[in-house]
């Protein structure tokens, strides 16, 4: 069957079966059991009695970046590592001189996490690929595949793959026990050449990633997919409450400087403050240390975190202000004092109009049903956005559980949210 | 100067020169200079960077104890060791058939504590008894000064005094890294003879302790001398909030089972309910431990104490129906659940009136203004009063400090409280 040389645009499609494609009515539609299969086959890699661990750079990850490659070779992509150790596969298009759309995701997790977060993306990006060549579907744009390194331990492999080094500490040591240095020598990447390697701004026609939900809304709503409007903004605060230590016993109520009274005052007025506008902005105190954190003894100092998301950069900085406000006010009538160091903060990253919209379409046409909605957990997208028109596709979470051994999204769910990429990238690709 | 004999009732006296007394306008006084003196060198004694770490049978406490075995020498009582390791010295009075009457304290400290909690009440003791001696003052009972072991860890001396044994774990291991079986041999008691040695209920005419406040109270009020009402009752309840760990950035704020939310609003309506009647109840929540504590995830647990001090039992039984009742709203309100486990409780011990009012007595009569308080603290003199009339002296702590390195009572403080004990072993005496 090697009649390539009749079609001169099919040049660089040597594995694939040559068929006339009739006009489609129906959308196209991937192998879901297939996909269904790689994922329940990648359950049992980094599987532990606490949960999936395959933490970025452990020997699990590697084993994890093992079955994805032979993944990558039965698509017929020659994967190849890049300089920050993402793993890349590239299928020609038609025009090669258009850039290439990007799909992918993750397949490292936390520590004590599941399956679904990353590997989900990942694979179907992979039966994407599968689809179209089985399907006999050329695209124009050239199609890549990436699966992000170090995704949990803070979008590491995207965040140097677009060039972000300077948020990246490479002698850091990541959640594997490795610096992020060795550990992107170990999976096969070469800090040497990470700046040689940036992707440029405008280097991708776009950047799609399908991912679960980790949150409870579409599961409530009762709908399939979520339409990513953007991944929302974080600002982290440390406050550091500073009282008085005293006895238990023999200080008056009235005669204290309880930095615990002071910070638990300070938690209920911050969620009211959240709490009492619309909207999807989250404020969370995650961590709280009291000192001397003794029985009988008054809490001289507390330090506490707040975790504050939203996709209105405006709404963040409001917000902000009204806690240190909140603090003072607490401080004054407790007689304690708060200091506020803001440790993080990223900006929100938005969806592309158009690329929204294509999703959306891709949803109509599968007959889905759908919404959009912020992301609140961070993703490799995020960073993709910073060089290419973005967008993601979201789908359920069974109980909004994620980051647990407990996550878990139902094989319908996954076939749909892999349908609605395919059907987005051709969407993207027509433009 | 050997005339003894010709004194029948004075045989006991052969180191007193013999002086016949014109009738006292004045209160009899102590010498404080000698007695602060041995408070300041006492200072060097188990002092660190920290502060003072004498800790019960530690080698700084063997040091204390060597200090306090001379003084008790150089008083002229000959001191022995019981059988729980408390130091006990003896000066007969003129009438053997009546039971002594008990003036003590202790010299162990908390870690990283100061020089006073303790050694005055002590060093106090054993002035009263040099000043009697010197100023040729015989008293009807016998006089014992007892400088109780291990105060700090948990009133064991005095304790296992009293024969209050099924509240001491021998085996428990103390701050000094020992347990107190072997503590207690190190000091020189004797745990075998721990039954034999018990202090039977009537065996004493009365117990008096000095001691700083450890509060700010008198100092605040302006007052000299504190006459001690009794010391408050205490119950500790560990509380833990379960709710339902989930993704910071994900969940929404109305449908999280945030356990540290929930706790905040607990500690600030246990605050609200303790301070809204009048009264010197105290509560503390001094621990407070939130799980997985991490800046990006939603508490799911956390575990705090409750620490609760009232003189009146009812008030106590009271309160701690309140906390629980508070605990199940809260728990409504946040969708968590609340239990409560009680892990101690210790009953009030309430002051002899008679006592209170000799002590008031020899405030009037040295001129010294005081008041009648509770101790929020707990003092041997808990135990002893288990055995016999209780009376409890404090002097103002500057600032209300005190388990710090911080603690300090004024020199003249320090004379009061001892001249306040001194006039009342003499009002005792005379019943």
């Amino acid at each position: 069957m090697r009649r390539r040389r009749f079609i001169g645009h099919a040049a660089s499609l040597a594995a694939i079966p040559l068929v006339v494609r009739p006009p489609r009515r129906a959308p196209l539609q991937v192998n879901g059991a297939r996909l269904n299969s790689w994922l329940s086959r990648f359950d049992a890699v980094g599987r532990t009695a606490g949960g999936i661990n395959r933490v970025g750079y452990s020997e699990a990850d590697l084993a994890g970046r093992a079955f994805a490659l032979e993944l990558f070779r039965e698509a017929g992509l020659a994967p190849r590592i890049d300089a920050a150790g993402n793993i890349i596969g590239r299928m020609e298009g038609r025009d090669r001189s258009l850039p290439p759309i990007i799909i992918g995701s993750h397949i490292d997790s936390v520590t004590d996490g599941g399956n679904f977060d990353g590997p989900l993306g990942s694979f179907a990006s992979l039966e994407v690929v599968r689809s179209l060549r089985e399907q006999a579907v050329e695209l124009h744009h050239p199609l890549e595949v990436a699966v992000w390194s170090n995704e949990e331990g803070g979008v590491i492999g995207s965040k140097l793959a677009v060039g972000d080094n300077a948020a990246v500490d490479l002698d850091s040591v990541a959640r594997s026990g490795r610096t992020i240095r060795e550990g992107i020598g170990i999976v096969g990447g070469n800090v040497a050449r990470l700046d040689d390697e940036v992707r440029p701004k405008g280097s991708a026609a776009c950047y799609l990633e399908l991912h679960i939900e980790q949150g409870g809304l579409l599961e409530q709503a009762g709908l399939q997919v979520g339409v990513v409007q953007g991944i929302i903004g974080l600002r982290w605060f440390e406050v550091t409450i500073e009282g008085f230590s005293n006895h238990a016993g023999t200080t008056p109520m009235d005669q204290r400087q309880d930095a615990m009274l002071a910070a638990a005052r300070f938690i209920v007025a911050v969620n009211e403050a959240v709490r009492s506008e619309p909207g999807r902005q989250v404020a969370t105190v995650g961590r709280v240390i009291a000192e001397p954190n003794t029985r009988n003894v008054i809490p001289g100092r507390v330090t506490l975190t707040i975790d504050l998301r939203d996709l209105d950069p405006a709404k963040l900085t409001r917000f902000s202000a009204a806690f240190e406000r909140i603090g003072r006010e607490v401080g004054v009538a407790t007689r304690t004092t708060f200091a506020f160091r803001q440790v993080t903060s990223s900006a929100p990253a938005l969806a592309d109009t158009s690329v929204m919209d294509w999703i959306d379409a891709s949803a109509v046409t599968l007959g889905l049903s759908r919404q959009r909605m912020p992301s609140g957990a961070g993703h490799d997208a995020q960073e993709l956005a910073l060089i290419a028109p973005m967008g993601m596709i979201f789908v359920p979470s069974v109980g909004g559980i994620s980051h647990s051994p407990r996550e878990f999204t139902h094989a319908v769910d996954v076939v749909n949210g892999a349908n609605v990429l395919l059907n987005a990238v051709l969407a993207v690709d027509r433009g």
